[in-house]
């Protein structure tokens, strides 16, 4: 199974690099195929869905292989970066059945969660299937200076996580 | 009074622009100092709230002295342009308590109206006062090829949309 | 396949009764199993998570044997009608992996494009799996004295609106 | 001034109740009119905005007269109880420019975060403008056996939520 992983913002000083690089660890662990979409190797200069842009295409060719997809995403402002729905409004019926599970961040204590709803109706218009949320919370503190995340309970989370995503992405068996 | 109004899609081959320039003439008609705040001018690579870059800057100076605001914004996939999102998120605090009219633009018929939804939430998080609404559905038949509005309903429209925009902004009286 | 419709509101004159009757005649078209589920037989005094109510039991059994399910609702604030909330939130497992689509109903011109957003909100949170949506927009005029629809290309709409439906009842298979 | 505050839910048990007697207290300390509309009082059977019902005449009646309103209301499946829904669909036009604080309440760690964001969009359909908001997560844990809160801190949080609730209902100065 091929699961990749949209690192949500292009952000200077980002948090959310340390919650992408801990879930591809966790998509190693289990076997599937994976790899990081950073935003910051998709960025225009203006919504475009003319599917006409370099990067349109670069990122048409991974989601139609993907059998799910991840998002990492921080919540700025009780929604999502910018950039982030740049890029996903590059494309539309690739996105179609595909399973995506989010993983929201945030320097507060509430993980996201108001960004979770506007990207989850973002997501749903873009006719995928929200499959998991994973939150995490007072992102600072989180993780250790070498990057490693400091509440062990993740990985137990992170499986769970992954198990619901592959369970739709077998029943929908939506490989293009 | 002083009322800008931001455009808020850079795509090529926006319809907004019409619409932009349409609510620009009646804010003359009403004797209110205005112009357009294109997010064309205010493009950055990357969500940044630090208020460095010059663009950012450049915004503080006009929401501050705002008596009011009006945003003009498409729907592209039920929800908001990415690049407005990160033109606002470069201010915060200079949003405060600012009544805010929304004209949402569509090529179906439902002008807009889920985007509104989307927007009004995030004008709300940044402390904005969200006083009025106006939509303009099926927009690629409603100018001529002038650039003229063919329903002239909208001129009344219009104004009353003002009205309640300019009683907000004189209760809330919130100059800088 | 078992795909009963809910009639989400109670309210005195509804108008979203017609268009669920106007579903009904279509499952029968099509060869499905269904029956109207109106929340008029589904009220309770107050939200309740027990599974202790006649309403809750006898909402469980149906939704349980249900392939997929159709929410007719109107628009009232921008939202949802509160006892259909009151009526949802009577169960939870049970609409895990359900499909559902919805069909949302309107006295003005939007078709309650935004009141659909808040009913995909609560269906997603609800873990069922949004399948499609049907907009009935100035609903006064839709229907002949006889409750006939009178825009007969709501037939072929409706169609499609089914295709989609069982396409995924199909997919997630979840009969339990 | 006089700022009711709503209480949001009917259901049995419902936590809410002590987090609304408490921010009761705070508008004793702070020498302000105030009572508890208990949605309890104000149950209908089905949605109803013809304004007949003695319930409607009695909300309207102190809608009418106040200044500002708290809004106390937990998260059921991310968003707010029907029976609120039901009680606020009686009036409209009774709303306009009432500034608005809401209390969320949940039992888990987000404090109904989620449900603060559908709760917002309904009251500002309602004309209502949004001044303030105040977080109890994790709410069976945040009172004694006597009804007393535990952290004290949310005294503090209650003055300034009151400060800002206040600055609006001068402004709007809304008095009918």
């Amino acid at each position: 199974m091929y699961i990749p992983i949209i690192l949500g913002t292009a952000r200077k000083g980002r948090q959310s690099e340390k919650v992408t690089v801990f879930m591809l660890e966790q998509t190693r662990k289990r076997g599937l195929d994976s790899e990081i979409i950073d935003v910051r190797d998709y960025r225009i200069e203006a919504t475009d869905n003319s599917k006409e842009p370099p990067e349109a295409k670069k990122l048409a060719e991974k989601i139609k292989k993907a059998d799910a997809i991840v998002i990492v995403a921080p919540e700025y402002n009780y929604s999502y970066p910018g950039e982030l729905k740049m890029m996903l409004d590059m494309l539309y019926e690739e996105y179609a059945r595909k399973p995506v599970g989010i993983c929201c961040v945030s320097a507060g204590p509430f993980g996201g969660a108001r960004m979770m709803q506007h990207l989850k109706a973002l997501l749903v218009a873009l006719r995928m299937v929200p499959a998991g949320e994973l939150y995490f919370p007072s992102v600072y503190g989180l993780f250790d200076e070498n990057g490693k995340i400091n509440d062990k309970t993740y990985e137990e989370r992170a499986m769970k996580f992954f198990d619901e995503l592959m369970l739709y992405a077998n029943m929908l068996n939506n490989k293009s």
